[in-house]
């Protein structure tokens, strides 16, 4: 279902066929953990600031509303009223960052949930049955996120876990979509590289999962602590060994110079909380750097966040405004702020997809970063 | 300014001419207090649920950011980036309600910010250098608010008192209007009726500032206490001593019923704080009643708030979906819930228009009332 229209260097310019729509990529995925962004913005809203793909999270939506809840309703699609793809993940990194108490086996992980302290268990098949009644387009197998930094045989240990888990994962998955009342038979499943810093580790998980010929293949367990520089590295040593014909989706990136480091490190799926975080505290993203909204130099700036942005925020809004309503704690204030940062994501990637169509890509990348050094 | 287009009863169907566009009453201006509606409604979303007036409060802008910092941007118009009329109240109700160790003498109130305790002057002259620098199309004359109940004799000395303010109000408002830098010189004072239930001290009150040919009246001092009952007795007294070729506002009512019960009594201007704090707690207006969207009996609810509505909110989104985000504490769930309940308001407003016009409004009330009722 992924067809690789065009390489610059590593970068792929590629689409991904759902059953819910096309995703051109490199893509950025909005984060909207409990099926809301953050932010108080709708999917009509993500319609508006070109949203391809939403992502929600398994482990929240099993504890609130419930997923056989979201499954009567019809689907995670209907639920929130998206038409698009959705990716939901699987859990894991919310059991191993979030969850209080929990306990590691082959089975899977107990653990209380952050909300109630209810236990809860969860492992391969119980992720893919909660992502099937949710229905998402793509569900991410079940793995361990461990912690970093982690001693090599603890990672070795768990990588291969992880990897027996992900076979689990496939198989549950065939069973959950030839079933009757299935929400969507088609639900893809993207397999995930773990091995933190230990690119022999990566590397040999990487060719191991690639067998498998899954719908996609995630790099998970980086931006969990390590240096941007290692980051880099483990995708330089990484990404070749992951099937070029299919998308390769980095987990929970990052700033926009992270993305357009890891575009030419061969990566097209992206997602990450900062736009909607950093959003809600003022800070906006813009091609001449980050600015801090609540900056007293604001008070009077009749200019939008960023001059020429077709925003929401930009199109009717100035800085000085959107700086007394941060101030006041009015939730309008937070919610352009997320919106301008959103598009600003968005509009990157369709930059990028862009420039490595016209061959360009090296040339874009370099102007874009020096751009946003020069705050 | 004020065309009475067409009387049923009491009701009047006026229009409303301003420097910011027409007013077609009766109407319900929407509050946003700080210059933004609660909720994360921006002046575009209320464009889309078809506001005609938005009213600002001067004693919090003044506190915050500003009001000489909005006269520097260009005034509120300019700031909040809308384009149709504003009425700003007079800063009065708030400092009697809100600040702290308030002092009243024959100057004005002294009183300490509810924000940083600073100590703040407020008379009739302030407050209309405050809405002038704030370049609202509509200003209010500054009164005192009375307490519910006040002595006979409180009462009125309050209310010869606020006569007097309102000499003092036009007086400074015809120097400012001509000064070469007022941001909008073709401002126009609305003055207050007060007298509490004393029916006798609010007719008298009514003839005398109507003396003063102003653009507008208001009734203030209701809603704050006293039985619907009596609020009614006292529109039923009271309007008929105000000028009916003068639109009549009904300061901080209502509930739908209020509005349609003063409309019948002649009344075309109203503002509320309900639609948008109830709508932030889940609480939401229906031609059936008013819902509380946290009821359990909506979790697998995949109708709108109202069927039919055209709202932001009905048009995309369940009460399942919408209760989720209220139990989620998810911004969106507010911004729906108060969207929704702004429609509900604005659009009665038009039906309330187009029965007068139709000489139906007696039937159209007990229709929309008796269904209210059936909830
Ligand atoms: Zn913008
Ligand atoms: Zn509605």
């Amino acid at each position: 279902m992924y067809q690789l229209i065009k390489k610059d260097g590593k970068a792929k310019r590629g689409r991904f066929t759902t059953v819910h729509g096309t995703i051109e990529t490199p893509v950025f995925m909005n984060v909207g953990t409990v099926a809301a962004i953050k932010g108080a913005v709708s999917t009509d809203d993500l319609k508006e600031i070109r949203t391809q793909v939403e992502l929600s999270n398994t482990y929240h939506l099993h504890v609130r509303p419930g997923d056989r809840l979201i499954k009567e309703f019809g689907g995670l699609h209907k639920f929130m009223n998206w038409d698009r793809p959705i990716l939901t993940d699987s859990g894991g990194f919310q059991v191993f960052s979030l969850a209080k108490l929990r306990k590691i086996k082959e089975e899977g992980v107990s653990f209380s949930s952050h909300i109630d302290g209810r236990k809860i268990f969860m492992g391969p098949e119980e992720s893919m049955q909660i992502q099937s009644n949710l229905g998402s387009t793509i569900a991410m197998a079940f793995d361990e996120c461990p912690p970093h930094p982690a001693e090599r045989k603890y990672m070795q240990d768990s990588v291969d876990r992880t990897t027996r888990w992900l076979y689990r994962c496939k198989k549950e998955m065939d069973r959950l979509n030839r079933l009757p009342d299935t929400v969507n038979p088609h639900q893809m499943l993207f397999g995930i590289n773990q091995g933190g810093t230990y690119e022999d580790i990566r590397i040999s998980h990487a060719k191991e999962i690639s067998r498998l010929d899954l719908d996609g293949y995630a790099l998970g367990g980086l931006a969990v602590g390590e240096s941007h520089a290692e980051m880099y590295r483990i995708l330089d040593e990484t990404v070749p060994y992951l099937p070029e014909a299919k998308p390769t989706y980095l987990m929970g990136v990052g700033t926009p110079a992270n993305i357009l480091e890891a575009v030419d490190r061969g990566v097209d799926f992206f997602d990450c909380v900062y736009p909607t975080r950093n959003g809600r505290h003022g800070h906006v993203y813009t091609n001449h750097g980050k600015m801090n909204l609540f900056n007293k130099k604001y008070e009077l700036d009749h200019r939008p966040i960023e001059e020429g942005c077709q925003c929401p925020a930009c199109r009717s809004y100035s800085r000085a405004y959107i700086r007394h309503l941060l101030k006041a704690k009015e939730m309008l204030g937070m919610r352009l702020c997320v919106l301008h940062n959103l598009y600003f994501y968005n509009t990157m990637m369709e930059e990028i997809r862009d420039a490595i169509e016209q061959g360009q890509y090296r040339e874009y990348k370099e102007r874009k970063l020096s751009g946003m050094e020069n705050k």
